[in-house]
This record gives structure tokens, sequence and C-alpha cells, in this order.
């Protein structure tokens, strides 16, 4: 069983019964959209999930995390520590995109300190892994990425992406355009470098039942990755991306059809003048599948910034019907992250997310606002500062700079705006200020 | 003569001249622009200005940098470097809301100090001078607004923000309404204050003419404020902010007609999904006067990332044609900023501005983005710091973590998406990466 033929016969399961809890929606709302395949609830069947999360329509617009070490820097310590900053910034999901250093080791100390949704891309082991047992990564076997798939759906994990739809028929699109940046994307760079070499079909869009078949036996998500994404605003919205989201809606609709969930990757780098027809076109083109956007990183002149330059383009997605927000750290373009980069890209991922949320007019989202305004308004700092998204740092900013009155700020002291006018509108003598 | 009665006459002038050249446009097109007031250039006639900006339509998004002091932290020094490093950021323009220490010194050491166009909010002056010499806000004779406005013209100030439209009309918007948090405008709340104490017409109302004819004498821009902005999103888009704006329509007509240059300031805390009906309401409502927003804000929950809120508020706002955005710094809602508070307002701001160019197609604006992932492509890694919108931060972030291999960054490293692929395009050997 997954829950997806759970909703589909109208069943609901303990995971919906939480989850709806956790969103204040119906139950059987709630079912009804992930038997449509609006939702997924990515839950591996093995997997002691302690919080399971909803990913998709009329639920809270959702915040990935990646982790995971990279050939020149792998410890897994610093792996589980950003982890831990991630769960308590607020991440809804982690994934591990570890290249570095001994995979199913760290795989196995995320998925056990995680409380929350993990999930991997398993063509990185497979490459990795090939590279070091036959010389070559051109030399990996076909069964060595189900191989993968299946080890790592064994030990919990709760979604994957799989970048089924780089096949030849994208490959040759992308071929006849030309682009500035080819390939942005690691796991499309193996397969497409693979591919090439080998002369060959993508295994993954080639053997997609045998793909379908394991993901169903552990209900494992599959979140179909755009190895065509647009890497540069130069590259955006061209023929190679939306060949691939065309082949990414057939085999949505493939895995729909098996009861395997499914969701959509998206870009990548694109002007936010483009952001709302990427949405429509995934929402047509997948019918309705969840999107899960990596940004949309709306300008390629800011690295150190790049947690902001995603917001941006996040919010609006959000906005706009994006269902799952990847987090981007400021130092994307430039290093793989530390821990404090982590934590940033969290933050500012998460106002994103909680922007579209507004936006989406999601019950309960301006509400947050709302208390926030009215602890504003009476100058109580002390729930101002729990109210914040990041309730220690603000309450470490406003202590660096101590008022003189205590229920103003320095911005203003005495001259506050809001204590002004709360005496002007009550009072019947003249206010002195002094 | 202003800058606009020339433009009227088909007149170029050395300023219009120099801003065309910084803007890769045509003089001709600039100066029918400002003679439509769709553009402003503000700098005072007294003022030795050597970097002229331009504002509105067909230019660069411009952004604007608060410094000053408050009564709690009145330190001239502290503030000049906030100039320093706001200009070495990147701002267009500067603005002194001192009110705090002695007033005429700061001002005129930022004059003195500051390369690009200086503002100021002279209720400010007004209303601190009159505590300190009437004992009380109330007492304030309306010639004081004038004298301070006048003494500040002398001092060669570019432009003013000035809350003519704050009248005894919208006020009564505002009381029969109600709203959450009535006035967070500064400017707004000393004016309201005396209004409500005095019984009396908003003197900036009320004599505008007076205010004209200075602001003729000098090219003062005006900036006319609004008041009633909405400050916290459960008071946006109301009534209440809608009659002052219909109330600056009709003031912005008349300063147009006298030659006085003028442009129109805008929210404040708006939910994401207001900001195009914000800005076409402007427009419409205005004919066309570039449009000042302070953010937007667009959510009230991120005390401590309020230069990231507003970089999403802005950058939309931008996109759709706000032309001037007002930075926010991190720490907006909780403390007057530090140094590195002004630069990260600067830099977040900036970005906004640049991914509003981008969506406004502004000529240029999108090749910064191309010559940046030219050299991502070329992994020039020199080159992509250079250009980088902060190069001296992403250089830092880059050394603190080095490479093994130094054509690549430490996310990837030898598994670099961009090298791989570019080597199996060429390759016509298998590929090995180990």
């Amino acid at each position: 069983m997954t829950q997806l033929s759970e909703a589909k016969k109208g069943r609901i399961t303990p995971e919906m019964r939480k989850v709806a809890q956790q969103e204040g929606i119906p139950e059987e709302i709630l079912g009804e959209r992930i038997a449509r395949g609006e939702v997924v609830l990515p839950k591996n069947l093995v997997h002691d999930l302690f919080f399971p999360k909803a990913i998709g329509k009329g639920v809270k617009t959702k915040v990935n995390t990646n982790i995971g070490t990279s050939p020149d820097l792998a410890d897994i310590g610093l792996e589980l520590e950003k982890l831990k900053i991630a769960e308590e910034a607020g991440t809804d999901t982690v994934m591990d995109l570890s290249t570095g250093g001994n995979l199913d080791k760290t795989r196995r100390s995320i998925l056990k300190n995680s409380h929350i949704p993990v999930g991997i891309v398993p063509i990185y082991q497979a490459a990795v892994e090939s590279i070091a047992d036959e010389g070559s990564l051109v030399e990996m076997k076909e069964d060595k990425i189900f191989e993968v798939i299946e080890r790592q759906a064994k030990d919990g994990v709760d979604f994957i992406t799989v970048h089924c739809g780089l096949n030849q028929v994208a490959l040759e699109r992308l071929r006849i355009q030309g682009r500035m940046i080819d390939i942005v994307s690691r796991g499309g760079a193996f397969l497409a470098t693979w591919m090439i070499a080998n002369g060959k079909e993508n295994p993954l869009y080639e053997d997609y039942d045998r793909l379908l078949e394991i993901a169903k036996r552990y209900d494992l998500t599959l979140s179909l990755g755009d190895g065509l994404r647009p890497g540069c605003l130069a590259d955006s919205t061209d023929r190679a991306q939306f060949q691939e989201l065309i082949i990414l809606g057939e085999l949505a609709k493939r895995a729909f059809d098996e009861d395997v969930q499914v969701m959509i990757e998206g870009p990548g780098h694109i002007p936010f003048s483009e952001i709302e027809a990427n949405i429509l076109l995934e929402k047509k083109l997948c019918h309705n599948a969840p999107f899960y956007v990596l940004g949309p990183v709306v300008t390629d002149i800011a690295p150190g910034y790049d947690h902001i330059t995603s917001a941006i383009g996040g919010a609006y997605a959000a906005s706009v019907g994006a269902d799952f927000l990847c987090y981007v750290t400021p130092g994307e373009h430039l290093r793989l992250p530390t821990v404090e980069d982590v934590k940033q890209g969290v933050i500012a991922t998460r106002i994103a997310a909680h922007v579209g949320d507004i936006s989406k007019g999601l019950r309960g989202a301006a509400d947050w606002d709302k208390q926030m305004a009215e602890m504003r308004k009476r100058r109580n700092w002390k729930r101002q500062i729990e109210l914040s998204i990041d309730p220690k740092f603000a309450k470490k900013m406003r202590e660096e700079s101590e008022p003189k009155i205590s229920d103003v700020c320095t911005m203003c002291g005495k001259y506050c705006a809001i204590k002004l006018v709360e005496k002007a509108l009550r009072a019947k003598e003249p206010i002195s200020l002094s």
C-alpha cells in the first residue's frame, strides 16, 4: 500500500490524520487531494517518521534543506550539525546530497537523527561508486542505479530525485538549441555524460517501470528532477527545459496510475517575470502534481546573497502556486554551505514560503502577522520577539541597542510614531514629549 | 529655473546630459520624460552634486539609504560611516533622518561628505526644535515648518519628504475606518498629533503654495510622503491609505504645474498580492509621477530579516513599475541601524532593484547576468567575483572554503556539473573522473 493507493480508496491513513491536524484542514479534503495527485505525503513504509509532512495544494508551502558532504568536505559530524540547525530553524524536509566520504554511513546517520522526511538523489551514489569501482562514470552499469535506489529505500529514505525526463529526446533539444551553460544539475550532468559516452537511453527513463515497482514497494515518493533546469537567466524557459517538462508530465501520469506518489522539480535561474508562466505550465503539463522549485534564483549577479535572490523568486513562485521551496544558501555558487549558511538559507526560504501562504490565502497564515501587529501596537517586545521567525536573533539585535525608554526602540526613541499617535488620539490635553 | 522648467522648454541641462550618459539613454528621451513629470532629477540649485541621479520611467530603479541619529543614539561620526558604507555598497541616494543631537551640524556633515543626492524630512527638525524651544510638539508654529524647510534647502538638500496629503479629510477617513496600528510614519505622527491637538489643518497642505515657492526657488524635489502608509499587513490598501493617495495626486499635479519636481511615496506593509494594484493606482492617481516605495514589507513576522522581506516586496514593486526603493535594514522594527545593518540593507535593496530592472527590460540590465553566466561557464572565479554585487564578500566566502581543484568550488568539487558536461559534450573517448 501507498498513501496514494489508500487515498484513492477513500481511506484515511494515520499519517494523513496527523498531517491534517498539523495543517488545520479536514482529513477528507486532504485525502481527496492526495487521491487526485495534487498533494504528496512522502513517508517511506519502513521509516519511523516523527513528523510526516504534506506537500501540495491547500497545505502550507514547504521548505527543503539540502545538506551533505562533497569530495572536498566530507565530515558526517558537520552534516549532522546542519541537520540540527535546519530543523531548529524550521525546515520541513531535508535532502542528503552527499558525494564525499562514506555515503551509506552518512545517509544512515542523517536518517537516524532526522525527525522530518528525508530525500536523496540516488544517481549521486551510483555515479560515485561506479567511479570508485569501475574506474569511470561511463562504465556505470544500469543495474547499479536501481540497486542503489533499493538500498537507499531500504534504509527508509522518503523521497528521491530522479532525472527520468532527461532522455535522448530532451538531450536532442538541448543539442539543437545550444545554451550558455548546458547543464547545471549534478544528477543531470552524471546522466548526460553517461548517455552521451555510451550512446544509450537514460536508464531511469528506459526502465521507468522498474523504478515505479521499487517506489511502490516502499511508498517512495518520486521527485522528478529537472536535469535541464536553466543555470543562468540567459538559458531560462527554453525549449530544452520545456521538452524535459513535457516528458516529466508523461512520467508523472504513469507514476500516478501505478499509485506512486510524485512531484515535479523546477527551476532554477529564471527572471522574475517568467515565474508565473513556469508555475502555470508545470501545473498544466503535469496534471497538478506538486511543484518543487529550486529558488527560483532571479538574478545571477549576487553570489554571497543567493538566499535573498531565491527568497524573492520563492515568494513569487509560492504566491502563484509553487508547493515546495528548496532553500538556497548565501554561499550557493561559491561553496558547500557552512552551518550558518544553512540557517540563513532556511530562514530566508521560510519567509518566502510564508509570504506565499499569505498570497494563497491559506487559513491561519495572515493570523501570524496579525498577532505580531497587535504586539507591535502594544509595544509588547517580549511577545514580538517570541512571535519572530527567529526569536533568538531578534532578541540579540534588540539587546545590542538598548533604548532609553523601555517600550520603544532606538530607531525613534521618544519619537515613536505608534506611541505618539496613541497619545494624540486619546489625549484631551496638550501632549508633551520632553 | 528647475530641471522641470528647462525640460518643458525642451532644454537639456548639464545634469540631464550627465544622467543620460550614466543611464545609456538619449538625452532627448530623458528630457521628454522629465518634462512629462515621469522622471525627476533631484538636485538642489545650490548643491555642488557630484553624481546627479534620475528617478522614474525608463531609467534604472534607484535605491535610497536612510541614515541619521535618534534621541537614543546621536553620533555624527557613526552616521558618516554609514554614509560611506552605503555609497560603497552602491546606494543611489541617502536621506538624513536625524532626530537626535545637533541636527544642523549632522545634516551639513552629511551634505559635505555625500557624493549623491541627499534627502531629508523637514518636519522632524521642526518638531524636535519646537519640543526643545516651546516645550511641546503641539506648540509648534506653522512658520517653523517653512523656516526649517528654507534652512535645509539653503544647505543644499536635494529632496524632501513632506506629508502634505495627510489633511483633515484623510485623517477623517482614518477615524471612521479604524486601524490595527493607526500611524507608523514618524512625520505623519508628528503632524497628526499637532493637527488633532490644535484642531487645525496640516500646514503643509494649507500652505502648499508657500512650500511650492521655496521648492521652486531651490529646485527642491518634493517627495510627497504617505503619512498613512499601512504599518502592518492587516491595515494594507485601506480607505485611509487611498484617501491620502488621492490628495497626493492632486498635489503632485499642482507641483508639476508650478515646475516643481515631484514624486510620491508608498507603502509600507502590504501583502505580496496587493503590490501590483498599489503600483497601478499610484501611477493612475498621480499621473505617472515616480513612485518611491518603502519596502514594501510583505510580512510582519520577520524582525531581524526585514531586508529580505523588503527585497521580496521591492523586487516585485520594481518589476511592475516602482521607480525608487527605500532600503530597509535587517534591524528595522528593532533598532537604529548599525553600519553593518546599513550595508546589508543596501545590498538587498540593490538586488531587488536589479531584479526589477530585468523585468522592466531595461537596456543593459540582463547583460550583467549574462556576463556572470559566461564567467561561471568558464569557471573564471576572478571575474565572477569582480562581477558580484559585493565582490569583497564573495571573495571572502570562497576563500573560507578552498576547493582541492582550483577551477571548481567545494559544493561539488570534482563532480562539478558544468565541467562534467563540458567534457562529455567535447569528448570522443570515455571520461574518467578519478
